[in-house]
């Protein structure tokens, strides 16, 4: 049983410690938040302590590892003081904003850069998941295109794209990462940005994007954003080898369709965002994490992963801004 | 090149003399129709004679083949006329709704019952066919049961119910006719009637109706008719056998489909009518009456599955008007 | 908080065991089964007490509710011994298979048979669920025509098959249920039944069937049932009326699709049976007798509706035996 | 009746004389090839006359209108001598590979430059046509990505690449003509190409490519290219604006599933090329020319929509050769 302290109980951390009291092997023993009762009544909900003073919990001796869910700015320290208390990691995506400050991250934690698993959840999509096992299996021969739609149902307030870090760097990295998990290593990036909503542009973002990343084996991934769709959270793969082609449809409450005289065979609007979607995804990421763990290996996706993804975030912005296709070395 | 007479220039008769006028292996020569001016009018569309008396189409030199698209009542005194007039025949649906008379047309044709083809479309629709010929193929095993939805998009007036000799002899005749195709002889006939419309029932019909078939093989074949779909014209089969299951959709005009923010992938509504739905199976068959009549070799459906589909229409009336199952000699 | 006591260690067991553990309004406080070290196995599996002697949980002070899942047989003792012990009560369907002896426990009841809930999982399915919903508030207008397909991936042993009271009182009840769930009142039953698998037939019974019912209302069910699916549990359902239809399609563990040189979107077989398929509906049923409990109130389905369900079941077996259609009074 | 002469007795000679020969309103008298005996097979399969020498057909007094299916180097040349002869002319794209050539016919046509009508024949094509159209009605709103899927089911010969003018401007030009269509004028180019079969390599070529598009309105077009795919010829299109999608899928011979033991609702492979994929298309683009011919009213597309679709094409190419994103004035 791993007893596991929750950090920060803003959305992430409430969808976190769910997972965390749910999950047979698990025991949530702390939830901390230094802003206002978020941690207290968290921690009521499931019988857990809580407290304002995060390093309470980091050195709290009933506490086996961390799920790291704080603001973006706070991971990177979140991580270090964990790591020095001797804990297990699980940090939420990005690492950070600034990649010098990952790198610095990564130079600290030295050979355990490769157990602090960073939180890229639709890697444990059981539709993804399934396509990525399929497709490294060979089953439809050598990868060639990857088309990555992804949209949000709607796009956040401007005051928070302001300091997102922009939409490649908050938004496209987790398809950036879908990428890498299905391709592996990025050697070139092109970037298109739109500017759709006027808000957004105003903040100094894109609010849609088509970004596309040649892969060093020479296959292409294609990657659709945009901050709104009017169907709700757009999240489809498509993988094309040289033998076949492998789907993920998106998912609806249930499969129930409906005709009538104006139309026929119509779903429901797609789930709503990624608390719905990912529901999934956030219990396998967590066992995953909890095997890695009990057997102390290496996991996937690593602090490595969350620097890959963000290393073409940053290539992406520069050419979505300049026009010039940008190689990673 | 065959020398083809349409006899009838109502609603069927327009469709074959369209399917013999497109065919590269017919000419359209004469278009015979008693009643108004529809045959000339027809036959001005296609440059073919025309003439109010059916006898002067039938024994014209240059007739080889007959269709004959007249009113029910009198497809037996056309198709035996068309026989003694050494003319090949092809006949719409039902050959009567008397069986005695189609067993006297049957004693007359004698050795040439066999070459007279029945207007069965559904049997060369592409998609019911194709799984004809893969079920009979073996690729789904051993067939155990045919599920035939077959809804019309909207009930004829009730003049026309009152003589059309009941919703089984008229409409369902049809899945009889396919679950033959299928199944081969059926043995035994079960049917539930349903009143859903009083006008169709003061017309004295069902206007809806739940049919069991089982054949000799002991699959059972169910048909699930009805005569109005707010969708449009409801025309889907199910196959299933041992070892798998074949089945066939809905037609629309596209495969566009629409999604927007209270539902998605909506299709459009079915395909509204017979013309429409079924208008590559009228070629199809037209393209299997012109071969038959080239090698003079029995062609399929016959009037013996004409015989055969209206003497389950017979059991199926009695079964749902009596609630008693009715045994086929 | 309700404490409650499983009653019986098996397959259902297991999963109502699981769901207790699982649901936050509920405390799994005992298990019991009289055979072997089954209870004790799974009470140390949720942390729970165990006992060989059913009474000891009936009676223990640390028990609210009861969760029946013994076998058949002993249901109706147990319904009333729970009943007399004061506990509330959930018991797996079906109440018997003997229509007289759920009569009696109906009568022992008295006030307290509508408290009494009967298992018919089905009706917590959400996609069924919804389509209930959606029908019942008028979404597609006068209910016309009911199509329920339920397959079961394979047959039960013939040893099974000899004591399970035959596929309509086994199998099919739980789709009469779901057509009165749909449809209300059944007044007619006709059921066409089939030997496929010489074994079953030497058990005394139907491996597949065609059941149609007829509702109060004129509405029409029809029920396709067979013990064995080459492609998983085959669990769907379509509702059509005046202005619409509502289906519900197969389940699979993903909405992976493969497309290759042979065939293209091919799906995953169907999920394999109830348990992986009606994980959901397990779920969302504790909730409705927590519910149902926690406000005193008459719950649905019932044992009237356990009743009701085994006299369609009853006429069943009759029509299909006899080729009688049946009138339920 | 609109007296036809086709140029060129090729494979997309042979769809438009077919065409041309089941029109109501077009009659097939001439076909024209200077090469073997396909003229006169051609001619002698619909009846029509053939010649050796083009400029009879063209000169001929019963030929009111022209359709070029040429080699693309002859284009101008035919277009510019049908047009001196007064006929009406549809030609097969590209109007040439060399854009300066274009320029040249299309100050020489002069005034009927918007006359001559240039055969995307995706544009005709009916789902494609009525998502442009749906779209254009404003159903979705404003209109911010379009993803085209485009994928020839196998490459053609090295010999053919070799002098195709490339990728962008063989293949990918239906597309920017598609792109064109549903989003106006496009105002930057940007091309990534891949190396897949180094055959295609050694030609000097793409065999993959994703090309994005930016529209004057702002909205962008993603074009993902392939010269192979294993299910045959991938042709779909996905249009999403401000309020809804639209969406054309793959098309295959008929609508019919099967499941079986190791997977469900599979297709069959799609349509396998052009020929097959777009017959509808071939047709309503012959309508839309006799109509625009009848009236003398300008046509779309026209020479200078050939002309805008080279010019994204030569852009195209720059691109994926240089990496550098091209503006088009």
């Amino acid at each position: 049983m791993l007893n596991i302290a929750v950090i920060g109980a803003g959305r992430i951390g409430t969808v976190h410690a769910a997972a965390v009291a749910a999950h047979p092997g698990t025991r949530l023993t702390w939830i901390a938040d230094p802003f206002g009762d978020g941690a207290a009544r968290l921690a009521a909900e499931h019988g857990a302590k809580s407290t304002l003073a995060v390093d309470e919990a980091l050195h709290a001796e009933d506490v086996d590892a961390v799920i790291i869910g704080s603001p973006t700015p706070l991971h990177v320290d979140h991580i270090l003081a964990a790591a020095a208390a001797g804990k297990k990691i699980m940090c939420e995506k990005p690492v950070d904003l600034d990649i010098a400050r990952v790198d610095a991250c990564i130079a600290q934690l030295g050979d355990r850069a490769d157990r602090v698993m960073i939180g890229f959840n639709r890697r444990f999509d059981p539709g993804f998941a399934e396509i990525q096992a399929r497709a490294a299996a060979g089953e439809i021969g050598d990868l060639e295109q990857v088309t990555i739609i992804s949209r949000d149902p709607a796009a956040p307030p401007a005051s928070y794209v302001a300091q997102s870090g922009g939409i490649f760097r908050d938004m496209t990295i987790h398809d950036f990462d879908m990428a890498r998990f299905l391709l592996g290593d990025i050697v070139e990036v092109n970037a298109v940005g739109q500017h759709l909503d006027p808000q957004i542009e105003a903040a100094g973002d894109f609010d849609a994007a088509v970004v596309t990343l040649t892969a060093a084996s020479g296959a292409v991934a294609t990657i659709i954003n945009n901050r709104h769709c009017p169907s709700g959270y757009d999240q489809r793969l498509e993988v094309c080898g040289s033998t076949g082609m492998l789907e993920a449809a998106n998912h609806r409450a249930t499969l129930v369709r409906y005709s009538g005289a104006e139309y026929t065979e119509a779903a429901a609007p797609y789930l709503n965002f990624f608390l719905e979607r990912y529901t999934a995804a956030y219990t396998t990421e967590l066992s995953a994490f909890v095997t890695a763990v009990e057997h102390d290996t290496p996991i996937t996706p690593n602090v490595h992963d969350g620097r890959a993804a963000l290393a073409i975030a940053d290539a992406a912005t520069h050419s979505a801004r300049t026009g010039e296709r940008v190689r990673l070395s």
